[in-house]
């Protein structure tokens, strides 16, 4: 029997750690390629590069078959592996490890997240895992072993046709870590702050920063799962459609 | 009483002419404040900018009290306007017209849907406009009566909390356009084809280009209204979780 092929990617860039313990794991299960951006492309979501053409190049990479940096998106570079570097289609598309949480909200800024979706849409079984630790030094070990169970668990049962999962890890020890537990996604919003300053010709500029809030922590979201030391798994779908609105809408005038 | 503020802003850049068309009609609601990209963010998604700073200048702009130009995609504008242009929240914010369609799956992808997003997620009515003709002097003029009858509608009736309307209009004159439908998104996927050139160099580069295919017609969908001269709009938001996966996870051993 032919062994899985592996689609490794991420939004942190090729040489980010999180790809390399990512892609040990999954050479456990197949053959990996690993395609990634050449520069780190956080809170990218699912953008596309259309006004410009796009590359890729073969780097080296342990524990994958071959490996291509990109100078796009991470869907631009899902969309290059699938169409001009795979020679078939995998059977599993995995993003990550990013470095810090993509919980709630954050799955739609996040580059890691939508390079899993663009592997939904692609109707390929596709997984996003991120760790809740930003530092460039963070430690992926713990995570292994979940991310191990998940992947199988994926490859033998199946997913939804057209639908990703969603796995944020909290940053604690193995034996800390409580189970995995499968969740809804927590609302909540981002308590913006754009931080003024003033460039050396006198000229205000901007950084984008901010607090994420959640008002939403009943124990079925992903949110209360890594407060309480569960990594969570929310399974990931790209039908926007708010249904209950379409019936309200029959009173309006022009429906 | 207060006129009604109203934050209008787009994907394809203050400079083009779907933005002065909706601006025009706005301006008819309460007072407009423009705050649109500098230039073309097409397929930008949710994208946020986080390793550089942001800047915006005033900019002359016909019908809106007043008007700015950013230089980050179109949801850093919206974030910008919300915590550092306007004097209060908006009451709507509109986003458009996009110089092409947005239905069904492409507001994944479509700066234009993603700028509405962002107003939703901050609880504010929010609504996407999209007319179907790519072309740079593509006419609007038709597309003005059916955007006139939907912002008064949605500030009269309000919107369910955290959701905003994807509105696409044919590019068919204003008499053959058989009126509003609300609809769900239809499933699709694009067939991509990386098209491959060489550059002087002898390198390799690939521009991203492709087809967009339904193969989910019901007359439900945003693609049949379209298809048989509706204007489609689908209520959108913004929970990404497959809830019937959450049930069948429980045979999953770990969950």
């Amino acid at each position: 029997m032919q062994k899985p092929l592996i689609l490794v990617c991420n939004d942190d860039g090729i040489f980010a750690s999180g790809i390399k313990a990512l892609t040990q794991v999954a050479s456990k299960f197949g053959d990996v390629i690993v395609v990634a951006p050449d520069k780190p492309q956080s809170g990218m979501g699912m953008s596309i590069t259309i006004n410009k053409p796009l590359r890729f190049r073969k780097v080296d990479f342990d524990h994958a078959q071959e490996a291509y940096a990109t100078d796009g998106t991470p869907v631009d570079g899902v969309k290059l592996a699938m169409h001009k570097i795979l020679s078939r289609t995998p059977d599993l598309v995995l993003s990550g490890i990013n470095h810090g949480a993509n919980s709630s909200v954050n799955v739609m800024y996040s580059g890691t997240m939508s390079a899993a979706i663009e592997g939904a849409m692609e109707n390929i079984p596709s997984i996003g895992f991120s760790l809740l630790d930003h530092s460039i030094d963070a430690n992926f070990n713990p995570s292994k072993t979940f991310i191990s169970k998940i992947i199988e668990h994926t490859l033998t049962r199946k997913l939804a046709p057209h639908t990703c999962l969603n796995v944020n890890i909290p940053a604690l020890p193995e034996e800390a870590i409580k189970g995995i537990k499968v969740c809804r996604q927590a609302n909540g919003n981002w308590t913006e702050e754009l931080e003024e300053r003033f460039d050396p010709m006198g000229s205000k500029y901007y950084w984008l920063t901010g607090k994420y809030e959640s008002t939403d922590k009943t124990p079925d979201t992903d949110i209360w799962a890594l407060e309480n030391g569960f990594v969570s798994v929310v399974p990931i779908q790209y039908d926007l459609t708010h249904h209950p609105s379409i019936t309200n809408f029959e009173h309006w005038p022009f429906s």
